[in-house]
């Protein structure tokens, strides 16, 4: 039979240098569960049909709304509705785990330079 | 607008007290985020239709299938896939993050005096 690996999060993430480069680390049913650091800020964007849950796992992060924001810290979890634009924020280094839709853009409907590749695993 | 709070899972999982009693903290898309805590033997059981993730916050764990098992500490995630059998165990308390369908009972195909309550959130 296929023994999938165990996933240390932790360790994976000392695998992960670049801010804004998603990578893959698990897959169940139609989602994948990604690890990401954060550096500063990103840019306003929604995603039309996905809802994108957010859960960091080092550092500290600001989830912005166009009419407040949230802050999270280490073992606290967000879930962005589809369809609400956000950006995330930080001060120094973020490091999450995000949990969505296989296919789904970092940008969502924004693109432009930031935008990584899609389905890249570590 | 629908302001979410945000969920810090260290917080909420003070709130649990008893062992395989899953309680929703999250929603996203068609699935779930479950806090749970384990506490010995659970029961053998497959989820025919949805992948489950295991998500280890507080303590250890074994994911036991038929012919292996797989320990999991702090910040280890494993995807166990649909239709295949598995059980938990634990040697004092684990508090984990379950992530999976709505609807998918603790318990599976077994059913049995475990299987708890759907949908109650803390």
């Amino acid at each position: 039979m296929n023994r999938r690996p165990k996933i240390n999060v932790f360790e994976k993430l000392r695998e992960l240098s670049k801010p804004w480069s998603p990578r893959v680390v698990g897959e169940m049913n139609d989602h994948q569960f990604k690890l990401v650091k954060l550096r500063g800020e990103f840019v306003w964007h929604a995603h039309p049909e996905a809802d994108e849950a957010f859960f960091v796992l080092d550092g500290e992060m600001e989830l912005e709304f166009r009419d407040h924001s949230v802050s999270l810290g280490i073992g606290e979890f967000y879930v962005v509705p589809r369809g609400l634009e956000h950006r995330t924020k930080t001060r120094t280094e973020c490091a999450i785990m995000l949990i969505e839709p296989k296919g789904v853009a970092n940008t969502g409907d924004a693109g432009g330079p930031l935008t990584a590749p899609d389905n890249v695993w570590i």
